[in-house]
């Protein structure tokens, strides 16, 4: 019997209920601004050697918690393990960024994916696990993959991109491809993310991180229509509680009101988008969650602090006229990073914790 | 006294009026994936060595119009062209993108910084004059500058960036600073572009390439509002012609209306937009310019225009049922590809002259 949530905060926004602050965590929180993190993936060797021992992972999912209230925790993992696992060959090199051996350039590649045995994922779901353990109840604890255009776009590339030349090559030239490996991707980012709720995840998130990058109408059928299938698969109770689901689209902004359509509780927003005029589109529909630039814990104590406040009242008193209330989750609106002073990140909890406070006490 | 204009379907396009087609040019459109331009980028011995020299630069902006029935020249030439002159030292390694010898990082460089003497840009209004005499009326000459923001990106940087981190550093710890290399980057670019509509320029555009990356807020206080400033500067009539200024916001989809509004004639879009949403929204003030995604290129002719076709049905009929034109000038999203086989330009311009007829006298 898992301990009791001592901080529910954060499901709450997620669900559109009733809360006492706005609760906030940080993409890429558990990363290499923290000294503890390099510590500790200096001890394991390497990133993969990091992700994929449970130990390890907890040990680094907790640490930012220990550092700041912060309201949620994520699971320490990449969002690459799931291509890893179809036999691809994930590395990462020293300083540079993820890498496959074996890229889906050709049909024969492409006719050769198939959704891999979730027993090969068994360290990640483990560390949910051990997360949870650990944890005992002090916050909820978040699941996530990529979603199945951005598993696509590193599986084609075979690495990071400047200009998505060969998997738009592939979608514009044979998109009965790419709607295959699209399809295979779906079934698997499914599998994977209710293992992780059968592992014990809280809420499940799907980062759409170059869904941003397809033209109007592409990302419709390419990216969010297997978004969405994702999302319907998903179990979306356990233990008689509500697994929240968020969908983040790195620069989705102009697609926001179809992206709140696709079934997920929770929409991610980026900082190109006006937090208050996406309420006033979507908020009676979807929890928001976002949107701080990252470039602004850069910025001296004050000026974090400011630019905080600015993103909560944009937003507004979540508690509207009638008495229902409108859901947010304040984060970044992309990772956290490398170069962040972590003394910075103190001043933005306590800015978001006590503002949003006060804007509900104001609200009142 | 400079030739009649034989083609003015880009102008009119421009400035609203009816055309017997949709004009069409590309954003880089004199490039690598010329075999003509890499033998004439050798025997000039560096970027900047073309770049410099009126007959070489002439030369390369001529090359595409011999290969295709293009509809407008852009002046061979690069967005950094004034902070160079400003003293920043300017200089493209092999194979690396643009550095500065000398960024601007403290509050003495900013301090030193000034308006440059246009004299040390006579190079390019060389260029333009030479340019303009080469085309003998052809097709019309496009001038064009970064915006004072997409210079300040990079005047800070010092380079191309992933992040931006230093230059929105500068933005939110000292927002004095940063206002103040936009002030005098927009007096700069506003020189700039008058000296190139005096030297023979027939329509100008502004390049905020970076804009995108600002967050919501920030694009309206330290992108937006100078290139407001460089519009209202222009001198928008030479000769009795009206000289249409654009104004492209590469990731500014969200903020159109706000951008419609800076007092361009045109603006330009990439390809996350959907055209007639655009055109429904602003059509009646501005002309707009745009938005294939150039990596579609990289497909095999029928698909080029298929999706060109898909692009200029999106935009609908120019003409309005009570007879008034709107304004549509097809362009990529982004500078083409050096990868582009140059065969599937010539596939794209004949669909979209082809198709654009065509919707013409269906529209009638």
């Amino acid at each position: 019997m898992p301990a009791a949530l001592q901080n529910d905060q954060f499901l709450r926004a997620c669900l559109r209920q009733p809360t006492d602050h706005t609760p906030l965590w940080l993409m890429r929180q558990a990363g290499r601004y923290l000294p503890e993190y390099n510590a500790t993936r200096a001890r394991a060797g390497s990133f993969m050697g990091l992700a994929t021992n449970p130990a390890y992972a907890t040990e680094v999912t907790l640490q930012p918690l220990e550092r700041y209230a912060l309201d949620a925790a994520i699971l320490f993992s990449d969002i690459l393990t799931v291509p890893d696992a179809m036999g691809l060959g994930l590395s990462f090199a020293q300083g540079e960024g993820p890498r496959f051996a074996k890229p889906v350039r050709d049909e024969a590649a492409v006719n050769a994916l198939a959704v891999p045995d979730m027993d090969k994922l068994r360290y990640v779901f483990d560390a949910v696990t051990s997360i949870r353990k650990a944890l005992n109840g002090r916050v909820p604890l978040i699941g996530f993959s990529g979603s199945p255009w951005t598993l696509a776009c590193y599986m084609v590339e075979g690495a990071g991109s400047d200009d998505y030349r060969l998997v738009k090559s592939m979608l514009y030239a044979r998109p009965d491809l790419m709607h295959r490996i699209l399809a295979i991707n779906a079934d698997s980012v499914a599998a994977y993310l209710n293992a992780q709720i059968d592992a014990g995840a809280q809420a499940v998130m799907v980062f759409d991180s170059w869904g941003g990058v397809l033209a109007d109408g592409a990302f419709q059928r390419f990216s969010l229509e297997y978004t969405r299938r994702v999302v319907a698969k998903l179990q979306r109770t356990k233990d008689g509680q509500r697994i929240p689901c968020i969908v983040f689209t790195k620069g989705g902004g102009l697609w926001l009101e179809e992206i709140a359509a696709c079934g997920a509780d929770v929409v991610g927003l980026d900082w190109t988008v006006n937090l208050g005029a996406a309420r006033a589109k979507v908020g009676s529909r979807v929890a928001l969650q976002g949107n701080l630039d990252p470039n602004v814990l850069f910025a001296p104590p004050e000026a974090v602090a400011r630019e905080a406040i600015a993103v909560l009242d944009s937003f507004g008193p979540p508690q509207r006229a009638d008495g229902s209330w409108d859901g947010h989750v304040f984060n970044l609106g992309h990772g956290i990073s490398q170069f962040t002073p972590p003394e910075h990140v103190s001043a933005l909890v306590e800015a978001v914790h006590s503002h949003s406070r006060r804007l509900r006490a104001a609200g009142k």
